[in-house]
This record gives C-alpha cells, structure tokens and sequence, in this order.
C-alpha cells in the first residue's frame, strides 16, 4: 500500500451497498486520505424536511451506527414521531425514526438558512465522527424520476412506497442539466495526491449514473488521469442488495456482472481501467480482455468488518497495480 | 343556563393558565359553542420549525393529552430526537418531545405549504377530537419581545431559557401594527349567536395584551355588544401559573387581583362588564364598585375536571346575569 499510503483515494457510492466498501475502506485509510462522493439523486422533500438516504447510509454506516439487522437507518432507533403524524393524518410511508429526524431537520434548517449540502455534510460528519470526507455530487437538486408502466414516480415513491414493484421503462435525472460538481469534489479530482478512484458496488442504473449525469463530473474524472476501478454490484447472477437485478432485466440486459462492466464501457468509454468480479463469478473473467479492462477475481460479499476491510485493501492494492 | 345552551361564547386564552377554564368550557358546552381566541405572539422558530407554544397547550388540555404533572406538553412524551438534536450541536434548550415533534412538523410544512394557521389549527385540532374551536389571534407573524436589564429577547428565550429571571422593563409585540385578526375571529364576534366573551385567567401582559393589541381586535370586541368578563389570574397575590405577579412587580404595580381589574379597566375602557375573584380574595370585592365592574367571588383555584366545569359555569351564569 505504499503508493496509497501517502495518497488520496476518492469513491462513488450510493447508499447501504456503497456504504460497506466505504466502511472497509475507512477501516485501512486515514480520515484525510478518504474522500467519498455519495449520490443525491434520490434525495426528496418529505415533512417539509431535505432527505438524502445516500448520504446518511453512508454516513451512518462509516460511524458504524447503521442497523445492520433492519437493513437501513440508525441502531437503537424508535418511531414516536413517525406514529404520531400517522395519528395527524401526515404521510407516514418513508419511515423516518425519532433519531434520524434529527439528522433531516438540522440539515433542512442549514440549507434554508443558506449553508451548502457539502458544508452540512461535513459538519453532520464531524458531530458523528466519521472518518473519511463525504461529498455530495452537486448542491443542486436532482430528483431520480421512474418512469414505469403505471406512470412516472418519483425514486423514494418508487424505491420505498411501491418496494420496487413497478417494471421500470426508463430513468430519468430530473435538474441535472442545471447541476455542476461541486467545488469540494473538482479540487479532490486535480489533487496531485489522488491516487486512484473506486466505483463502489452500488446500484449502476440509481446510485452511479446520476453521478456521471452531472455536467462536467466525468470530464473531471477523466482529467484527473489516475486509475478507476470498479466492484460489481452483481454476484452470481443477483443483486447484492437492492433492485439493481431487477432493472437490469426490465432494462433487458442480461443479469451478469460482465454485464454491468460492458454498460459502464459502452456508456463512460475510457473511464474503467479495472473491474473486480466475485470469485462466483470466476468463469466471467476471460470476458474483460474483449472488454478491454483488467479484472481480480475475489470475494466481494462484505458480511464483516474484516471481509470489508479485505476488500478495500483489495481495491488499493488493484489501483497500485494500474497506476504502475 | 338557557341562554347559552343556544349560542355561542368566545374565549381569550393564553397557554397552560387559560386552558384549564378553556378545558372546563368543553365540558360545559357543544363544541360548536366553543370559540378560543389563543395568542400567538409567544409563537418562533425553532429547529427551522414554527412553534405555537400558547395554542399547543389548549388543545393538548382540550384533547386530554396534557402532561399535568410537568405541566406543559403531551402525556407520555418521549425526548429522542431532542438528545439526537443536541448530540448534533443543535439548541436544544426548547424541549421538543418526540410526539409534540409531529404537531411542529405538520403544521410547518403546511405553513410553507400557504395554509393559513387558522385552516392547520383547525385540521389538528380534528385530527386530536378537540371539542371546540381554535382561532388563533391572526395569521400574521408577531413576536413577543421582553425587553429587560440584559437587553432584548424573545418571549421564548426570556421564558424558557432564561426561565423568567430577567427583570423586564418592558413587552414590545413585534410586528403586531401589521397583524390583523383573523376573518373567523371577525366572523365569530359578528355572530348574532355570540353571548359572550370571557378573558380566560392567562398573564395580562404577555397573553391577553398581545391579543388586544392587533388593530381592530378590541374594536370588534367592543361592537359585538355581548358581555365581557375576566377572570383573575392572581389569587391571594400569587400567579398561580407563570410569571404574572413577578411581572406586575416588576412593572410597579401592587400584585393583587383588583389590580389586574385595574389594569384592564385602564388600558381598554368599556371592555369588561365583570370580573371574577376567587373566594380567598373575597375582602376585594368592594374595590370593584369604584372600578364600575360587577364582581364575583368564587373558588377558581381548577384542580381536576369538576373545579373546571364549575368555574366555567359560573363564567357562563355571570354573563347571562350581566346579558339581562
């Protein structure tokens, strides 16, 4: 890990998937060598509150106090508010917990009171003493919108109140023409200290292309001529978490993670220079020579906080090779 | 009572002091007789969040939810998200319960949303099986200000976080020359059903004056020709709630229930027909003569629910005698 060591890393993450690979990551990284650019698209407005799920899956597992049982939000959460708007007839179909409230309304107060998402974030961070830099892709507003055969939804509608049933025709990143990177992240990317930057095993369609989709962050990207890899979110033919399986057979492409590397190559030409596979999924590593990229076959199913920081150390070490 | 069982009765409230003759008012009559006038200038912001302090408390008690021990906000209330807030760096000196939360939460979002307070005032109180109607004073947004030795400050940082303890020179109601009273308070005071107006036993100064003080409030009172009566809020020279008799030595004037007459009878001349005393300040009865007030004595220390009803009772008969 020399190389690393005294270097600069960034990931891409989208939410609980993301966030175990951006746990690991912590786990052998010091706090100022990690920088994590955490997707906003499916933020949304509910209560009269500013809700980013990526940001605090993130955020809440790197301080480890995500529930691991539940599967989203806070340990030791309870739900009293969340009973008694259902009591006052309020929408009640996102779960928000009496804990996690309070990381919405400081946040809402913030932004109305004129502070950035990115400066927000840090000081959420800081009072959570999370060891690594979370960046929101931008700090405009994008809203992830589904369009299915029932209409069109708006991602939490679709992600959380409907639980992914609906068949997905096309995903659509409403605002995002309007959207830059921010200031935080373009500085990350001409650091001469980054050494390499990390696709985290997130949801490619949801968490990832958002990101690429604001103008300019893949041009920074590229820029920054340090070695990108990604982790396949897909394992033996299934998605580790979430409906990335599902929309990929709806968007009809084959369930397989060569599959997810082809997308990236095909939409972010010259992007990826390396892609790690699980080692289920060894009889797809001859597919990355046609495609072009290098592949390490390892487990990539993080049950653990040692399997995690096995992984990250993985990705360093993958980096450390391209970058030679 | 024959007279009120077909009409209606306004009442002026402040917080927890008025409510508890409000909440004996339900008991007494329909809920479509009851009409409670509740200040708002004791309203903030706080938590990015519009906080009704005064109007939270009289429908708590009027739903049979108040907290009576604490003595102020809901039964079996719970403080998760204000430990998480303060965790965060946030204020945390207004306690905010995690189910009273939910109030400040739905009516925000609906303020921000262009319903008037009047029209959410209204839908909570449904929502909670509130057997009367809740006006607050007007839509518009004043502010309570105590001017004190220390300088200014806001009715709640006075109150609550610095518990009362400035010596206050002055009250200012910030923005109250723009208010005006609501078109139902309008509506309700032109009512030919309307039989009279009771000045609930609330601070004078910090509950009643800022209800007078909204251009064409006391003029609306005065024109609706019904009865007005007050009861004390000083007993045997004690405030049995708040800061009443520490304000009224502050401001000069002997502590005593005939001197609240007093000050009402000064400040808004031909308001009130009668005023109501309680049975341990029997021996003042005869200032009233000079002050041109019908008086009553009578028990109005509301410890339970019967001492309520009786006193609203006694309210209702005293206007009926004074209707004659």
């Amino acid at each position: 890990m020399t190389a690393i060591s005294n270097g600069k890393i960034l990931a891409l993450s989208g939410g609980v998937g993301g966030a175990k690979l951006a746990r690991g990551l912590a786990e052998v990284l010091a706090p100022a060598q990690l920088n994590i650019v955490v997707n906003t698209a499916d933020d949304f407005d509910y209560w009269g509150l500013r809700i980013c799920p990526d940001l605090d899956s993130v955020m809440y597992a790197l301080a480890d106090r995500n529930d691991t049982v539940r599967g989203w939000g806070l340990q030791n959460e309870s739900w009293r508010t969340l009973d008694a708007m259902g009591n006052l007839g309020a929408e009640n179909w996102f779960q928000l917990g009496d804990l996690d409230l309070a990381t919405h309304l400081f946040r809402s107060q913030r932004l109305r009171e004129g502070q950035t998402l990115t400066q927000i974030t840090e000081g959420l961070c800081k009072s959570m003493n999370v060891p690594a830099r979370l960046l929101p892709m931008t700090e405009q507003a994008v809203a992830t919108q589904v369009h299915c055969s029932e209409g069109q939804l708006g991602f939490q509608e679709y992600f959380v109140r409907e639980r992914c049933a609906p068949v997905v025709k096309s995903l659509e990143f409403a605002g995002v023409e309007s959207a830059k990177p921010t200031a935080a992240i373009l500085a990350t990317l001409a650091d001469p200290d980054l050494r390499g930057i990390i696709l985290c095993p997130s949801n490619p369609f949801l968490s990832i292309d958002p990101i690429f989709a604001v103008p300019g962050m893949l041009p920074a990207i590229i820029e920054s001529q340090v070695p990108v890899i990604a982790v396949s979110p897909i394992v033996a033919g299934l998605a580790v978490k979430g409906p990335a399986a599902k929309l990929m057979q709806e968007l009809n492409m084959p369930v397989s993670a060569d599959q997810v590397a082809r997308y990236y190559q095909q939409r972010y030409p010259g992007l990826l220079q390396g892609f790690i596979i699980d080692t289920s999924d060894a009889q797809l590593a001859s597919e990355f020579d046609t495609l072009g990229l290098a592949v390490k076959v390892r487990p990539t199913l993080m049950t653990d906080i040692a399997s995690k920081a096995e992984l990250a150390e993985q990705c360093l070490g993958f980096l450390n090779e391209l970058a030679n």
